[in-house]
This record gives C-alpha cells, sequence and structure tokens, in this order.
C-alpha cells in the first residue's frame, strides 16, 4: 500500500496504557482508506488491460473485413477495396478524434447530439479515457466497413473519400448518441425519462454498428444499380464469384476472432460485482456468457446455412457457410449480454434464414451487393433487434444494464411488450435518419455524376484505372512487361 | 471497498473512554472481510481476464490450421480443407455445449466420463464457468482439425462430418476427462488413488489433444489409403506438392501465436501465489515460463530441422521449417508448465529428429498424410509424453500440482520411474481407446462406401465436384466463362 | 487474503477489559500487513497478464513482417523473404536466451554491455522474468525483420543465416543496454550522470528497433547494389512490383494490430499509480494515451501519403498508404508516451514527407531496398527521435521517467535543447555502431562472395534455386510437371 505501513509497535502505543483513542482510530482508519484507494488503482488497472486487449481484438476485424471484402470480389477490384478498408481506419481516426467522439459522448448534452471533448479536449470521466476512446473508435471504423462491401466493384474513388467521413465523423457518432451515451433519448442509461420504461438494449451494436452500415449500403448499391453482368438479358442472376476463398475464410475467422472484443468487450469493465462483493459472481462470468452466447449464435448460423444452402444449390458451399456465420454473430450483438446460451442457438437459427431469405428477395428485385452487406447486417441486425426483445432474461437486464431492477424484458419470457416496443421504434429511427442522411449523400454524388464509375473503367477494374495496378502479379518476368504496358496505357 | 467505508470518528467512540471493545472488534473485523471479499472480486476478474484472453488466442489457432491446411494442399482442394476447419469450430461449438463438456468436465462422476452439466445446465464451479467452457471448445475443435489434415484430399465430405461430429463430441471429451478432470482414472489433480502415486502431467495435452487427433487422422488416412500419384508405379513416393507456401507460414505463425494462448493459457488462472502470498512469487512466473519454455522448443525444433533438412535434401525448405517448428510446439505441449528452459531446448531438438524419422517411415509405408499431421502431432506429441517423465523438475511440478508434496517428478532429475509409467500407461490408452473408436468408425465408413471420393472426384478436385467451384479466379473476364462451364457440367 | 482472517471474537478479547494492547496491536497490523502482501501478488499477476499479453501482440508482427514482405518481393523470391522472417523468430529465440538478453539487461554492469543472466541463468528482479524476457525478444526480433527487408531478393542464404544471428545476438543488445538497461550510459533509468542530466526517451524504440535495423539494412543494400531491372540503361528506376497487394495490406494491418503491444506494451506494467494512491490517474491512462498517440500518427501519415502521393503519380496507391502509415507508427515509436496526441497528428504528417523524400533520394542515388525499410524505419525513425525531443510533454515525461522532477522536456513546449541534445546523440551514436559493426560484416561478406547471388540465380529466383520449389502451384495437373522439371534441373 503506497501510503499506509502497519507498525505494530506505532499502533500499541495508541491503543496502551496511555491510550489515545482519537489518535488510534485515525490510525486502523489510515490503513482502511489506503487500502480503499489501492482497490481503486487496482480496478483501474484491471479495467483497462481489459478495454485495451478488447479494443485491438476489435480493430483486428478491420483486417478480417479487408480479406473478406477482397476476397467476394474480382481480383481486378482487390486494390481498391482493401484500400477503402484501410482509409476506414484511417480517416475514421483522425474524424472520430477531432469530432466523431464528441457527437457520440459528448456529455452532457442533449438526447440527439453530444457537443464536448472536441479533439480530445476531455473525457466523460477518468474511467473513460483514452481506452474507451480507442475503443469507440474502433466500433466506428466497422459501421463505414460494411458499408464499402455493399458498393463495391462500381463506385468511384473520390465518392468513398466523402460518405466514409460523413458516414463516421457524423451519421454513425449520432446514433451512437441516441442508445449508447448516458444523454441519448432512447439509451438505457438515462437517470430518468426511459424510453417505454426501458431504453433500447443494443448492447454490441445491431443497430448502432450493423443496421447504421447496411442501411447505408443500402442505398448506395441501390441508387448505383447492380455491376455489369450481375443479372444477364433475361434479367437472371449470375453469380459474379469472387476472386479469393481463402481470403473469405481467412476474413471471416479474423471477424469471428474480433467479435470476441466486439460483443463481451462491450462491458468495457470486467471488476464490478453483482450483488454483494465476494459472493463470486459479478461482470467476468456475464462477460464469459456473452462470448459463449456469442459463440454458439454464429455456430448455429453456420451449421443451418450449410445444409440450408445444399438443400438449395445441392452442394456444400464454404463462402454461404461463412455468411450464415457473420449474419448469426451480427443477429447476437444486441442481446448477446442479456440472454441465455440456449436462445442464442434460436438466435443463430433464425438469423440464418434470414440472410438466405434476404438474399433471394435481393436478386427477385435486382439488388446487387457484391458482399450480401445490407442483406446481412441489415437483415440479421434487425432480427437481432427484435431477437433480444423477445428473449432478454429479466436476472440479466437486471444485472447488466442495473438501475432499475423493474426493466421491462423480453416478451416471450413474460416481460411484456414494452421493450418490443423500444426496439422498434430504434429500427424505424435508424432506417429514417441514415437514409434521410446518406440516401441523401448517395443522390447527390449520384447527380453530381460522381457516384458510379465507367463502364469501360468497369469492366477494366478499378485498380488498373484508379490504383495504379492490379494486386497479383504471379509470374513477374512475362507479367511485368504486358503489366506495365497495361499502366501506361 | 463496497460495503466498508472506515469512520474515524464512529471507530473513535468505540475504542474511546466509553469504550466497547465488541463493537470496535467488529467494527475493524467487517473492514477486513470487506477487503476480503473484494480480493475474491479482484482475483475472479483478473483471473477472467486471463483466461477468455487465452481461450481467444486459443480460437485464433483455427484459422491457423485453417491456413496451414489449405496451403498445404492443392488448389483444386482448398475450399474442402478449409470448409472442414470452419466446420470443426462451428459443429464443435453445438456438440460440445449439449454434451462434449458434460462427458468431460461433468462432475462428481466416476473416472470414465463426466456427466452432469449437459447444455450449460451448470459448471464445475464459479472459478470454471462459461469462460472456462469457451476455453475447453477451443481446444475440442483444435483435435478435430489435426484429423482432418490426415484425411485430406480424398475424403467424402458426408464421412467428415460424421467421424468430426463423433470426435468432437464424444471421444475426444472422455480423453479429456481421464486426465483433466478432477475425477479421471489418470488425472493428477484426483485426491487420491493417484495412477502410479502420480497421475499424468499431459499439461496442455500432447496426449489429450495431439495424440488423440493424430491417432484418429493415422486410422483415417490408413484405411483410405494415399491419393492417387502419391506413389509411383515403381512405389517411390511423389511429392504432391501444397499450392501455396504463403499460406503454410501464415498457418505456422498464427499456430505459434495462438500456442501462447494454449500451453500458458492451460494454468486457467494467474492471479495464484505459490508459498507464502507477498514473496513476489507465483503462478504469474510459472506462466511465463511456460510461454519461454514454448517458444524454445518451437525454435530448437525449427533451426534443427532446417540444418537436418539441408543435408538431407540440399535446400533450405520453408515447410520442413515450418512443419519441424509445430513438431517442437506439439512436443514441448505437455510437460512446457514443468520443465526448464534448457530442458525445452533438448524437447525441441529431439521433436524435430522425431518427425524427421516418421515422415521417413511413412513414405516408406506408403502412409500418406497430406499434413504429416499424424507423424507431427503423433510422433511428437508422443515424444512430449516421454519427454516431461524424463526432465519434469520435482519443484515446478509441486508448484503447478500442488497439493502432495511427494510427487514423482522426471527420471532423468532424479524423480524415479514413477511418472514414466504413468506416462506409458497414458500412450497404451490413448492408442487404444481412439483405434477402437475412431478405427472402427472409419472402417465402417468405409465398408459403407461413405469414406473416399472416386477417383474421377479426386482428379476433378473436391471443390469443383462438391462445393461448387474452385477458391481462386484470378482472371475473371476469361476464367469466369471457363469456370462456369466447368461447374455447369 | 491468505493468511490471515479477521476473528471478532479473538480482537474482542484483546481490545476488552482484560485488554492486551500489544497483542490487538499485532493483530490488526498482521490484517494490514496480510492485505499488502496480497496487493504485491494482485499487481505482479495483473502486470504479468498485460505484459505478456502485450508480447503475443508483438509477436505477431512477425506475421506481419512476413506478410508485408512477401508480398512486396516478386513471386520467385517468396518462400525466401518468408523464411528469413520464420528464422528471425527461430534464431533470435536460441540467440537472446543464450546470451542476447544478458548482454542487453544483464545488470548490474557498465554503461556498454551487460554481463549476467546467460541462458537466464537469473532475471534483473522477479518483476522482470520470463515475461520481460518474452517481451524483449519479441522486440529483438523485429530488428532483423526490417534489415531482412532491405537485402530481399539477391542476398545468398548462408550470408542471411551469419548477419542475422550477429545482429539479433550481439549488435542490437548493446544498443539496447545503451538506451534501456538501468546501467546504460544514455538510459533515462540512470540513478545518477544522466545523458544531458535527461538521458534518452526512446520509449519504444525509435533508434534501438527501427534506426538499428534500418541502418543494418542500409548497409547491406548499398554494399549488394540494386537487384537487376531496377534502375534501366539510362540510369531510369524501373518499379519491380511485389506480387500481392493483398499480402502487404495483410502483413500491414498485422504490424498495426502488433503495434499495440510494441508502442503501449513498453509500459511493462500497468498497475502503478501516477502520484497518490486513489485518485483515478496512473500508467492505466498513460497506456491508453499511448495506443491513441500511436493510431493517430498512423491514421495522419496514411492520408498524408494518399494525397501526397496522388499529386505526385496521378493514382490512389495503396501500398504507398500502407508504407506511409507504417512510416507513422515507426516515428511516434520513440515518444508515443509523452506526446499529447495533437502532437502526433503533428509527427505522422512529417513523417509521410519524410518517406515520400528519403524514397526520392534512394531513386536519385541508385540505392534499391525492396521494402522501402532504410527509408521507412531509418528515416522515419530518425524524426522520430527528433520529434520526441521537440514535443515531449513535462508532465508526462516526469508521469513516465519519474525520478528527477526537473527532467528536460520537449524544445517547443519550453523545455530546452538538453534532450535534444541527447537525442541527436543518440542518432549519431547508432548510426556509427551499427555502420562499424553491420557495415563491416556485410563488406566482409561481400568480399569473401558470400553476400549476393549470381546473375542466373537472381533471374532464376530464390525460391527455384535454394528453396526446393516456388511458393504457388494454383494449377497443379500441369504444373506439377513443368515445376517438377524446373526443379530437378
Amino acid at each position: 500500500m503506497t501510503s499506509f505501513t502497519c507498525s505494530a509497535s506505532d499502533l500499541h502505543a495508541l491503543l496502551g496504557s496511555g491510550a489515545n483513542s482519537t489518535a488510534a482510530a485515525d490510525y486502523i482508519c489510515n490503513g482502511f482508506n489506503a487500502v480503499a484507494n489501492k482497490f481503486i488503482d487496482t480496478t483501474y488497472a484491471v479495467d483497462n488491460t481489459y478495454l485495451l486487449f478488447s479494443a485491438y481484438l476489435v480493430f483486428a476485424m478491420q483486417l478480417g473485413f479487408a480479406m473478406l471484402c477482397a476476397g467476394s470480389v474480382r481480383a481486378k477490384n482487390t486494390m481498391n477495396i482493401m484500400l477503402t478498408n484501410v482509409l476506414d481506419a484511417a480517416t475514421g481516426g483522425i474524424f472520430f478524434y477531432i469530432f466523431g467522439f464528441a457527437f457520440a459522448f459528448g456529455t452532457p448534452s442533449n438526447g440527439f447530439i453530444g457537443k464536448h471533448f472536441f479533439g480530445l479536449s476531455d473525457f466523460p470521466s477518468q474511467s473513460f479515457d483514452y481506452g474507451y476512446f480507442l475503443y469507440q473508435w474502433a466500433f466506428a471504423i466497422a459501421a463505414a466497413g460494411i458499408t464499402s462491401g455493399s458498393i463495391a466493384e462500381r463506385t468511384q474513388f473520390v465518392s468513398y473519400l466523402i460518405y466514409s467521413s460523413f458516414l463516421t465523423g457524423f451519421v454513425y457518432p449520432i446514433v451512437a448518441h441516441w442508445f449508447w451515451s448516458a444523454d441519448g433519448w432512447a439509451s438505457p442509461a438515462r437517470s430518468e425519462n426511459l424510453l417505454f420504461g426501458s431504453g433500447v438494449i443494443d448492447f454490441a451494436g445491431c443497430g448502432v454498428v450493423h443496421l447504421v452500415g447496411a442501411v447505408a449500403g443500402f442505398w448506395g448499391a441501390f441508387i448505383e444499380g447492380p455491376r455489369i453482368g450481375r443479372f444477364d438479358h433475361a434479367g437472371k442472376p449470375v453469380s459474379l464469384r469472387g476472386h479469393s476463398g481463402t481470403l473469405v475464410v481467412m476474413g471471416t475467422f479474423l471477424l469471428w476472432f474480433g467479435w470476441y472484443g466486439f460483443n463481451p468487450g462491450s462491458f468495457i469493465n470486467i471488476l464490478k460485482t453483482y450483488g454483494e462483493s465476494g459472493n463470486n459472481y459479478g461482470q467476468w462470468s456475464a462477460i464469459g456468457r456473452t462470448a459463449v452466447t456469442t459463440t454458439l449464435a454464429g455456430c448455429t448460423a453456420a451449421l443451418t446455412t450449410l445444409f440450408g444452402k445444399r438443400m438449395q444449390t445441392g452442394h456444400w458451399n464454404v463462402t454461404d457457410v461463412c455468411n450464415g456465420l457473420l449474419g448469426g454473430f451480427a443477429a447476437i450483438t444486441a442481446g448477446c449480454s442479456v440472454v441465455d446460451p440456449w436462445a442464442a442457438i434460436i438466435c443463430g437459427f433464425i438469423a440464418a434464414w434470414v440472410l438466405i431469405g434476404c438474399n433471394m428477395l435481393a436478386e427477385k428485385f435486382h439488388y446487387d451487393d457484391p458482399l450480401e452487406a445490407a442483406q446481412l447486417h441489415g437483415g440479421c441486425g434487425t432480427w437481432g433487434i427484435i431477437f433480444t426483445a423477445l428473449f432478454a432474461k429479466k436476472q440479466y437486464v437486471n444485472e447488466v444494464y442495473g438501475g432499475a431492477l423493474n426493466r421491462p424484458y423480453g416478451l416471450f419470457l413474460g416481460g411484456g411488450g414494452k421493450l418490443l416496443a423500444a426496439h422498434l421504434v430504434q429500427i424505424v429511427a435508424i432506417v429514417a435518419w441514415v437514409s434521410v442522411t446518406m440516401g441523401t449523400m448517395f443522390f447527390v454524388l449520384h447527380k453530381l455524376n460522381l457516384l458510379r464509375i465507367s463502364a469501360e473503367e468497369e469492366m477494366a477494374g478499378l485498380d488498373l484505372t484508379s490504383h495504379g495496378g492490379m494486386a497479383y502479379e504471379y509470374h513477374d518476368e512475362v507479367g511485368e512487361h504486358s503489366k506495365k504496358r497495361a499502366i501506361e496505357v
């Protein structure tokens, strides 16, 4: 203990025959106060260790996105899509530092937008300082990654630079403010006037991250229209296979790995007791449970997709299984901390069918999304929001969200319909907000001819036309020359 | 401290002239009790942080396996082998949740099989709850990954689905029960009747994971026979090179990375003192030592293989070095926590020669294993079991395994032959159990014509015949058409 | 608490009517001593958890280097460069164990070289035991990785084995001793006779790691001369594109991921209070800030490079952005812990231009470095050393380095020129030391004809001539034969 060492002889003098009870009491209480302070230090160290490594894992998802996206597009657009993933992280870092973090978490403020901490001038509290910023930054850039998948292979790079900055720096932070800051109008952490007496339980961001990215991507892809060749003259869908299944699997595993930072990490701290101290039960257990529900939802969705697609197509498709797996993860993201493992299995099972259904709808309506991003993150994300309102368990809701002990919980577990009402409002609010902002932005870019590349560029591929060359050069002697000519053209 | 704040004035009143010594004593002891409780909370938080991130690292090995396997097979079977790796994790998640964890750790039970906690209905204790389940799941799926390597490039996918479930859900958990649960007949954690007064020291699973996966893979590969072209008409071995050395190196590094979760993580908790509290010495140090022994064993094996193979073949072979490295890791897995760093170097040195020898034997007997998995995990794993019985250090054995202070230790360090006897029994037991279960299963599948694909399928590759297309498409314009034709055939 | 349980009845007897104040004081102090001891244990566990996982992240950078290097060379040299990355780790492990760690941290010793702990016979202290060794090993191998990039595609493998061992086992550890051990002549941790009253603030190794690796690489590449074809007959530079942009991006992201272990991890421990205990402020916050400054420097450098190169070349180049990003990271490495986030943005901005400038110089002087490693790690590393001397903040310097509260700090923040003087000495000392040792070694190897491969080998590629075959084999039926012939030649 930094400032206290117990000296038996000193204390004896105070307690003994020439007793000085005031001094003795001071002495003993000094000891306990030093212990209490040391526990504060320890808690900070433990919680920050937990938070920082979780943030690093979430950041690793950016590599996962990059590889998944790269593998899912044709070789000629690989450099383009990977550059967007690198830049999501880089522009996101700058914009989130300057104003994104402030819009999201600049408390105290109103219910709509935060207004402090621009340029990290300060923090919500000492428990939520640099590590918290880093963690939230890693989340912000994930949303932009979803959108760039939807509009891959046909979007002008300048257009990407514009919408990506707008999304990460403004559109996303405001949604994060609504549901995650202590001031947000639909936040479960508000001290009063909770939406439907509950607020929205979007623990790690089915709505805030996945639905936001998906709606933005949907409008981009919808306005741009399908890639050349995606639907033949008869309107029949033609599969434009990505160039590397290996990268798809690698990206999927990396996202899985990172999701352990995304979902369990959203607790932010781990040294927090539920109930009385010393009862062996606290946030650490809820965090482990969240890792398990996340795992089981993904596993179930993967297996469901394996057999579902086998029935549909006659073969065992790896990329479909990967997408199904990710759909399960996306769906469990909102409720991961407040449902039981068995419920996570239901969540994943239905998420797989939601994704299959959304993909059928997309083909029917000639919507082309090279990553299935809008279907996956939008469809499964929406299902996840509803799922949480149906299966959230009373005990877990009160432990994780604390405060009011009569919080509404899952409808199917007897908790009434208030949570469901709040969650339906969330879906409507996000769809409306992102449509108005990002939809408008994509439309304006489209009207300014800044959105879609020319047909010639699309045939040649973005890497050659915008990025100085192809990603791969396996046969250097010969290839070097033909490549070089192509570039010099 | 949650429930105690020391008030000097209150305490003074109790200690002072109108002293109430009963109340004073209560007051002070309440303080200490609150401190003790807070330490319990802190320990849970620290240990779970350690355990969960270790589990995430072990999970990352699954990506490592996927890349290593993908790179080691020919391009035409890439999707197939990667799908098995994704599904090992996914089916493993469901089966380990429903019954695998129960069979392994469902205590109290008998020495052969656990019988509680099906569907995570409960846990061994609050120190071994969700995080422990997640960690053990990540181990279980590693065993299945070994086996799928041995029988790569020629096995029906349906067959994979069957044996993989059986291995992860039943065969492996029972072996884990024998050596790792508190009830297992050969567990060093039994309270009485330790096998040879010792039990088996298989710290992170030379036997439980590596030998189990290897024996299963051996029977599969043995029954299926070699791939077409692996041995020419004269019976001379022909190297069927994997399609990507880059993926092999990537997978190897990822496995190395994950092994830091596998070996040091097997301590499960880190906040545990050895000897008196406050002596600066405890499990955290043993964990660091385990990371170092693991590193040194792998490094030594890599270097030994580099020069050994150079002498054999005349060139500096990367994939051989990677396999040698992994052989060193596999060998140190059992003893990593109870040997000194210098012993780890001996372990790695011999592991490299064991692998070289096993590969020569395999070629001689026309045994074909595309990943050298049976040789590597079986050969080096067996050596690791014996190594531990020879070099386990008295002090470390008693610190890590605790309890009886007269535990047998390494034969070469003066600890007698009891540990070696126990370890030889382990080898025999595992080989017998896995041969009877998995060997029989593969034989039945073989007899039902469910095991091996047809020669035509093998020539065309599994990706085209079972998985809807090849993994790669680097030249989309032209390739797209020829590929599509191939699929439509 | 292990050895103390507070018994109210026992304490009452001591405090009560038949009071025994000596025993009461002992009793209470025993309690506090047990608490103090338990805090020591807890601190060890928390700090080691933090340190070990940081070490694992730094190790993951080795995979990042391997992928970055592989992607940046032509396909025909892929196996060669990856083998050097695997062996950096493996030989580094053995040499750092036997003597490297002793040379660097074998204290007490003189200012030039350490002289204890060969073969891990002991440790600096129990707070710096196995985990510390592992962490420092992961740093040592990073330096060698830089060098192998500079001389890629044209160096004899035997030569690599020699210089790599010498660098990791001798040259690097001595530099680490100078600046990082408690005894080093320029260390800020010396108890007296600090260089310019300050010592060098090279927190995570701009000089110790990046500049050392870069100067070594520079001499190697300079003595070997450019690769065949790198400059045409007119002396005009010809781009020899790497074979995979995907691997470059992957490697970059992995290095980014690992840099969170490299920079914030260099604090070694996290449970340390700044000022009074219980004031909510300590090393955990500085660690978070370090992660943020690291992130912002890299992000800024990436964006600056994006636009800077776009102006230069007319396209949006991914690999340039990746190199710029890494240049930003390299530059912030020295000062990451002692500067504010806004300063990190300046650091990254200038780092990008330094790299662009160094690359222009390199082309002008016909210096060929396939990875731009000397430019990036040398140029940006040197800038980072100077940057720290300009922008180090008084408060942070004193918190992070402690001891003397009047430490010199950044010139631009009013701290005077002493820190800058010390840092200029660092640059000169490192350049001189590495030039004398490594420059001489490369020159001797060159004179012995051990350094550069023949022109025929260079045209054919190292993989075919030294490593038994190419990295890739995408078309196995046909390729298998032609490849095999090539090998048998």
